[in-house]
């Protein structure tokens, strides 16, 4: 019975109303006005979360912004101004009334910007089974940009070895894990990232075999050329614009990108406008979009190839941590001026 | 030996110098001061053309332009200002020194704009096995523009009963092929083209489910949402700049877009920008580069396809024809404003 359930004061980050452009803190409301029963209601055959960690991703500002505002997101359902935001979390079960889970498990998948969140989509929440790596690993690396990183490099890229591989944002959730991916199958690696400090990550630390300071560099082309005299094979776009303009000038014949992101785009009413598509027939390039959902089906194969490369230090994560909800939204606005280094993270309670 | 060989004037078509933009009948010159021997040289293994057709297509027009403009083309060995231009063409072998012909056999592939030619690379060179059709569809249908519909419809999209196809240039001599292979296949496909009479063509002769005539749109994406109100599944692009654009709008997820040509950007210094490349990501579109050469180990298997189909009368094509070499420049100038009604070719001479 539901009548005795306790009954918990349950903090939130709410969207204040749409958003143009990127947000800002100010667009967000740290709200302690709700409660929640920690029993699930008889009408639901969900779970009751607990959330311990919440992810910081850059697709969540396409969904602050209004639906109406651009057909091309449609298949994104957006927020709903005055509830709380959604995302990729790590959480502990607190009550179920599903038979895929039990209270006391540890899953990671879709949940709510709030200390406790009712999930009855329970289709692409993954039960935890491994804990002997830190658990805000679910959040990246064993979450959904690792998978994200490897669906789109080894799935959509299909690469081989002493292959020519560039990567934007190479120093984010995603991008970390794709360069090291890269090195593991024996292609030449390059990242552009915006600092100093995270370029010398990608060198020094996740193994890159070159970086470059994007903001550094007033050609584009020339910085490919310099990195990629032959050309590149494999892009892992995550950022769109003016870069992939100028990676098309520099692809090789058969040439494949992976479009995981355009994160310079997210924010602009008008896209930039891409002019060097002639590269696509003249080079016979794939391009090709991809969502993470539609390879979760892998991810046991998955977590059987890179929990072993995290034992053996042969893959490493770089994660940027804050602690407590109210500082959630300072972490996610940060994103869009790369202000975090590494993977965004927000430890919300400690399990 | 050679030197009983009969030599004989040859007529050509030069190009008078690169050439800005599209070209124009003033930027080739016909030549009446060649001579050839008929017979093959002994330091060649090659065979002795007499060109019989010779084909108009849109990919001549960047050879025409100087290789040290645009780094995109770096694959394709431009014209040499005051040799005859090349191409695709049927021909009979008046002499061989290569085992694979022999004296009067019939041929297509690449070919010199003359009346004969010597030929030394003969990887691409066809012998024209089947006469019951006409020889001169070896220069559309049965040639490379027949594999260039073939593979990238089937090889490219791997279109599936019951999708929604849209063709670009429906009326050329890729694109009505491409129609015709979607209904074949049980797509529902719509073409559009540069006039009524095309537009006619494309309903009424080839079989498409609808057509427009894209000069008389103001809204390309009104034009597209009219004809596809559920989205578009498969894209034969051959045409490129704002087209792409409205189409990206409307393609559907996990649409494919096969990208055969870009003519409407052929002629631009700076090519259009393309604006909807979001819809690659959040559509999770394959868009694909391709050539027709990559395909030409499945010649036979699209023989054994389409001859059957030419023969049932269930594939139709028109072609238009020109009478002499020295309606060649025209011809071909002709491609780049639609003048041409179906496949372009030039009758050089009778068998």
């Amino acid at each position: 019975m539901a009548e005795d359930a306790e009954v918990v004061k349950n903090k939130q980050v709410l969207l204040k109303d749409y958003v143009t452009g990127f947000p800002k803190e100010s667009d967000f409301i740290i709200s302690t006005e709700n409660t929640i029963s920690l029993k699930v209601p008889e009408t639901s055959s969900g779970v009751l979360l607990k959330n311990l960690y919440l992810s910081c991703d850059p697709y969540m500002c396409l969904l602050m912004q209004n639906p109406d505002s651009n057909s091309i997101k449609e298949s994104l359902a957006s927020y709903t101004p005055g509830s709380p935001i959604t995302g990729f979390g790590v959480a502990k079960v607190v009550d179920s009334r599903n038979p895929k889970f039990k209270e006391g498990d540890l899953v990671w998948g879709p949940t709510g910007w709030e200390e406790y969140s009712l999930i009855d989509q329970l289709d692409s929440l993954f039960k935890i089974e491994h804990t002997d790596v830190p658990l805000s690993y679910y959040t990246g690396l064993l979450g959904m940009p690792g998978m994200t990183a490897y669906s789109g490099f080894y799935e959509v890229c299909n690469p081989k070895k002493g292959e020519k591989v560039f990567v934007s944002a190479a120093a984010g959730a995603v991008g970390q894990i794709v360069g090291q991916f890269a090195k593991l199958t024996g292609c030449y690696v390059v990242g552009s990232a915006g600092s100093g400090e995270k370029v010398d990550l990608l060198k020094n630390k996740f193994g890159f075999d070159d970086a470059f300071n994007y903001k550094e560099e007033l050609d584009l082309d020339a910085a490919l050329k310099r990195h990629f005299p032959d050309g590149i094979d494999i892009y892992f776009e995550n950022v769109g614009g003016k870069t992939l303009d100028a990676v098309l000038l520099n692809m090789k014949r058969y040439g494949r990108i992976a479009v995981c992101g355009l994160i310079s785009q997210y924010n602009l009413d008008k896209p930039d406008g891409v002019h060097n598509l002639s590269s696509v027939l003249f080079k016979r390039i794939r391009m090709e979009g991809f969502a993470v959902f539609d390879y979760y089906h892998l991810y046991q194969k998955f977590l059987d190839i890179v929990l072993p490369y995290i034992r053996e230090k042969k893959i490493t994560y770089v994660e940027d941590i804050t602690e407590g909800l109210e500082s959630g939204p300072a972490a996610l606005v940060g994103l869009f001026s790369g202000r975090n280094v590494g993977k965004q993270a927000i430890e919300v309670a400690h399990e």
